[in-house]
């Protein structure tokens, strides 16, 4: 016989439990019932709070791509030369990938089955073509190389952060917030060669 | 009622449908139910092959980490400056990933849950430390920058090289591979910042 907790959750609180089941188990191998059982709730508390996984997920991934876009209204994104407003860019998306890594993680392993998992890679879609044409103008400006194809070179640098949420753990014993964001900052700018 | 098709699979043809279908499904995901289903073969058939699953896994991972450890047993990789050793195991990467596309791609979400995944994450981890040293002979010799720690380092550029296989399909329109060697080779050392 199962104890339930006394269900002291907020639709905020809950999603916590259902973030980190998700990230284990994957979204698609997450039922009500695994949810239930890591929250020490029933089923019928969890549907008090949500119409069900689905709320969760775009509770979750909102909360991701809220930090991400927030980061393109911010003044250092809007106002200067594009290659600047692009290193602010990649450096707070660092940041915000740090804050929110649970909710970021997510967001990037969603894979489409659903309405709102197709609804999250739009939205995740749009912002990189947001970044994209900030490489472009920054391009056109001539502060950044014209001889990697503006989508590609896009593509490459995501790969390079979003690599980030396999492997850091913020309670790990070394690397900082800080000299994460200075090294990718300089990887993606400088690149490995020693400066001539 | 199905129709078992005639079995004139070998361990090698075989695997390619495992492979397939450990990357649709995922391995914990995948049953030798799935794997029969998808061969068009029995059970049985598949056990005349091999010993089970975790054989396919194994092979299959095998033919990723034999791609990837092969590029450091060539001239390039041996002979000359730590910087040019380097440029030219960062360029087999993207090509050995690319030629063996699904290998590499399984290689790279192996969790760790059997005996199999765990020996192949530690393979893994040696083909990184290698590759580390060699990062931090390029940066002893003055031609790799000193400013980012070596692990880190190795970590993004690893990132950034293994996130190609989250979109690249050799059948797609756009990039070729020599173009994307090119482009990755271009991003890790030199970065995103025009030349002066």
């Amino acid at each position: 016989m199962t104890t339930a907790r006394r269900d002291t959750y907020t639709p905020e609180t809950l999603l916590t439990v259902a973030v980190r089941v998700f990230n284990e188990r994957g979204y698609d191998g997450t039922s009500m019932e695994h949810l239930s059982k890591a929250a020490g709730i029933s089923k019928s508390s969890i549907y008090h709070h949500v119409a069900g996984k689905e709320e969760l997920l775009r509770r979750a991934v909102s909360r991701a791509l809220d930090g991400l876009f927030g980061i393109l209204d911010e003044e250092h994104a809007r106002v200067g030369h594009a290659a600047g407003r692009l290193e602010y860019v990649v450096r707070r998306m660092v940041e915000v990938l740090i804050a929110e890594l649970p909710y970021v993680t997510l967001l990037l392993r969603v894979r489409g089955n659903t309405g709102t998992e197709r609804w999250a890679l739009e939205r995740r879609r749009e912002f990189d073509h947001r970044v994209a044409a900030l490489l472009r103008a920054a391009a056109e400006e001539g502060d950044v190389r014209g001889d990697v194809e503006v989508r590609l070179a896009t593509r490459l640098v995501f790969g390079m952060i979003n690599s980030i949420v396999e492997w850091y753990r913020p309670d790990g014993r070394g690397t900082g917030e800080r000299e994460l964001a200075d090294a990718v900052v300089q990887m993606v700018f400088g690149g490995l060669r020693a400066e001539a």
